[in-house]
């Protein structure tokens, strides 16, 4: 997994034509560098308003880097040839909240009143925090960056709201500094942690045993880096109970066109 | 006019209870030094959806700071006591894309489908600038800033569209590399230029002759500075023929409770 992956294919649009034809579906952590990724929520129009809302008031776990037009596979802010019937490795259909199926298409399920949100991705400041030269512990484990609920509340929007999902990566002291400057570099990728330390301020019991993703090992001079996570926006969206949602499984996000340090994404 | 008002109000709520018993219906530049204020457009939750998308993707003219919950008057991300109904000091209402009247409180307008969008304002980077020493020519002639039509595409939502209209500060040569650094500090206030020198390269024909504001004097010794403009927004907005749009007037802006300078204005 992850940067070993990198080169295999020549450009973003080479990826995604793999992606596209099927020939590709694994996850793409690693893949297209320096180019955004995201995550991808694919809703009902009647909910894409509050849903909106919802990510605009929370812009740290749900930064907003697209939307399309109502019943359009098309994000051409993103990319000129995006069709996002095809073009995610892996999708998870949930109805009512519930988790229904995985898929590698979803042009059997698109629908003219579906509206696709493109939210930023961790990858990005993972990305800019290793070429400084600061490890990423689930990398080197080759792990999935582990992830927790807390109790930090989200300013809710419509039927969305609960509480912020967050990942973690231990970091040595001296990196800490580092890594809050560099990743607030991205606000549409998350931007600086939410939280250094103790785990119990906000309301994890156990970061041995994460809610999602593999637990990592912390050394005795680490200290846990908390950020705001894309997962909170689906965990909004399967509490909301709306009857059909499809995200892209984890991992396997959108490769975009646009170079990651933009400051346009949209 | 302008910061000569500052300090005649102790407190932002006390200038909103002011705007909102109607006992102040002027302008709000130079008021609540350090809060941010905003453009402020109300329409039908049926448009609001293809609005958030046309501001989404034309961050710099349209910097989403806040949106309210369909046919709610509050806004309390900007400050817990707002009710858009009767805290703007002045208001302009669209029928059909037509100004119909200026009215200094809207509870009479007010309808369950109303959603109401907050927007950054140029404001914040003026009150920047200044700080810096930078001047402002419009501020120190005692005008309205000159604002443009321009021949820059925005990226379509919708029935929304067009191209953007910005505003227009002379600064002398030194002072544009710092006004560009300070002002790109402020993404949800318009944040760095989109244009510098000259105006024929963007569709203006002729900067004595704004198509909103006032004109203002350039030295010799000045190039003309261009900044996308709120007034972008309205445009569109009657462009597209909405049966009922309400907005500010200009320079009478929403006074909110947030710092200008937080990273977090949502």
């Amino acid at each position: 997994m992850t940067i070993q992956q990198t080169g295999r294919f020549t450009t973003e649009q080479d990826l995604r034509a793999a992606i596209r034809s099927g020939a590709f579906t694994g996850h793409t952590a690693g893949l297209a560098p320096g180019k955004l990724q995201c995550n991808i929520a694919i809703l009902p129009a009647k909910h894409a308003l509050d849903f909106l809302r919802f990510c605009l008031r929370n812009p740290k776990p749900c930064p907003i880097v697209g939307v399309a037009e109502t019943g359009d596979p098309a994000l051409p802010t993103l990319g000129p040839d995006i069709d996002i019937r095809h073009d995610l490795p892996r999708y998870r259909l949930y109805r009512d909240g519930q988790f229904a199926e995985e898929v590698t298409d979803i042009a059997a399920h698109w629908r003219d009143d579906m509206v696709t949100v493109a939210l930023g991705c961790s990858f990005t400041f993972e990305r800019a925090l290793m070429a400084a030269g600061i490890p990423m512990r689930h990398v080197e484990q080759n792990r999935t960056v582990p992830m927790y609920r807390t109790n930090l509340p989200l300013v809710p929007g419509g039927a969305f709201g609960g509480t912020m999902v967050v990942s973690m990566r231990p970091l040595r002291g001296a990196d800490v500094p580092r890594a809050v400057e560099i990743s607030a570099r991205y606000p549409h990728a998350h931007g600086a942690p939410v939280h250094v330390g103790d785990p119990a301020a906000i309301g994890i019991a156990a970061l041995e045993r994460p809610e999602w993703g593999d637990p990592v090992d912390i050394a005795d001079d680490e200290v846990p880096v908390f950020w705001a996570c894309g997962v909170t926006s689906q965990h909004a969206l399967l509490s909301a109970g709306i009857p059909l949602v499809i995200t892209h499984a984890p991992g396997h996000m959108l490769i975009s066109d646009i170079d990651e340090s933009s400051d346009r994404p949209i």
